[in-house]
């Protein structure tokens, strides 16, 4: 089964962007045959700054390949790597008709939270749309906000191949309910957005202080913690096996536990648990020529499942005369 | 000077489009470094039937040649053989407010029309934008109804030159008020739309025909006629030098003049005058693979100038990394 994800072309990761959707996504890899991509033309609807483009779409290539994307097991590519996306976004936006962008909250929410209301903005869903069929995805793993416009991948599939024949394979969603269980330090959502992260890769001393600034409750020493409230023990489960969880659950419910103990333990966990992946990462960012080889081969792993759906679409639509 | 212009992939065509329009482009390429390319993206945004596009292309393409398109001394080729111009489309759509769309009078009107409002039709303008900029045009004939566009244009490219640098050539308009001037069968202007048209390559038949059903006033022979309000005449005119209009006139003056004889005359006019471009035409269509590859050795050379373009643009944003 063809499983397709598209990430964002940013150099800082955090927590959540890993248990939330990055370790899932690598795990595809294992049993699917995995497309991903780092979604460059995305971002350019709300990021003009071309040197933060570059420079973001290396990073989240090393980010990527040091958490463990294997670009031999999977196709991983950059995708303006496969400019064709945007020929078939221009084909099938005559399939779309303007009511079905015009309902898709995203480009409103954007425009509501000061990102300026351009085409790009509002033409988004297509380009998604053409990324999901020009690679035949059976499956687009996606959080609760992009479930409307996976509906409008369906929508347009279904429109086109209505006219023209079973061209596209019609994309379901995987849409992943947990996505929202890495708290932050305050509690609420791990987002960039709010200034709650622990972030990926940050080194030692920034690592220590972002840990140090979770938010606790002002119980005592003396008395027994609540571990299922308490903002440390939610985030330093995720390192946790099952004896791991219960053991420290015990400690909580002991009187005498220290907060700032518990925080000391979760910085040395995070920073060992991702002192390799650092390495390699800092390994593959002093080499960025090996980066853009492996990614340039898998655009090519790309282009061709892209041209076969392309050349199909070409021929029935009348571009090939 | 770099002129740019656009046609319809349409294999029929008419008295009002060669004098309207295509005589005076094909004008261009010998003073002016004309660049010409087959609408057939922007075809799309009207026709989904895909035989009939790939037909159209290939017919406008034998019509352009035949009526002395050089593809020697121009740049002539089909739209899509430079899919280019949709990478160039995305990048400039989030340099495209969306208010800027939103103004344009042709979606509405094409709407009105009956055309679906799909989100092509809404997007054309970007795509019209990124055709002018791409092979970085000085001049763009238009028709009134195309001007508006034209100021879409201009605004995009300076909106994109304001944040990087002097990019692209902002594009002139070139109107030419006097598109409008040939008159069809009924008086009102020649318009497939109206089918009131006399058709280049139509078969001797057919034509004369069609001339036959020119509508005139019923003034009896043996009266002078008026050559002004006389729809043959201002037809006439057009295949006509000076002294040909001033004898064609004192005819019309003199009592006796038969509607039926002008008529004749006409027909037999036209139909000499176009004789050997349908001859050419007929060649050509009989070897469309000649016709093939003269359209693609204008997608090379249309591709040169477009990669250097483009190459600039995706440094600027960010896409090369």
């Amino acid at each position: 089964m063809r499983v397709l994800s598209g990430i964002q072309p940013s150099g800082s990761l955090h927590l959540g962007n890993f248990f939330g959707m990055m370790n899932k996504m690598i795990a595809h890899q294992e049993q699917q045959d995995l497309f991903c991509f780092i979604a460059n033309y995305h971002a350019m609807t709300s990021l003009a700054d071309g040197k933060q483009l570059a420079t973001g779409t290396l990073e989240a290539a090393a980010n990527f390949i040091a958490l463990g994307m294997d670009p031999e097991k999977s196709t991983f590519w950059v995708q303006s790597d496969v400019p064709e996306v945007q020929e078939l976004t221009w084909i099938l936006s005559n399939f779309t008709p303007m009511g079905l962008l015009e309902r898709c909250h995203s480009y409103k929410d954007k425009v509501a939270q000061g990102i300026k209301p351009n085409h790009g903005l509002f033409a988004y869903p297509v380009l998604m749309t053409a990324d999901i069929l020009l690679f035949q995805s059976d499956l687009v793993p996606v959080g609760k906000d992009q479930k409307q416009h996976l509906e409008v991948a369906r929508d347009i599939a279904i429109k086109f191949n209505n006219e023209y024949g079973e061209i596209f394979t019609v994309p379901e969603a995987e849409i992943d309910e947990d996505v929202a269980t890495v708290p932050g330090l305050d509690g609420r959502k791990m987002s960039k957005s709010y200034g709650n992260t622990i972030d990926l890769f940050l080194g030692e001393k920034a690592l220590r202080k972002q840990i140090m600034r979770i938010v606790t409750d002002p119980t005592p020493v003396e008395e027994a913690k609540n571990p299922d409230t308490c903002n440390i023990f939610q985030i330093y489960r995720l390192f946790l096996d099952g004896d791991g969880v219960a053991s420290l659950r015990r400690r909580y419910l002991t009187p005498g536990l220290r907060y700032g103990d518990v925080k000391q333990e979760l910085f040395e966990t995070v920073r060992d648990f991702f002192a390799p992946y650092a390495a390699k990462r800092d390994a593959l960012l002093a080499d960025p020529d090996t980066v853009r080889k492996q990614l340039k081969q898998g655009a090519e792993k790309a282009r061709a499942v892209a041209a076969k759906t392309l050349h199909k679409v070409r021929k029935k639509t009348g571009l090939v005369y």
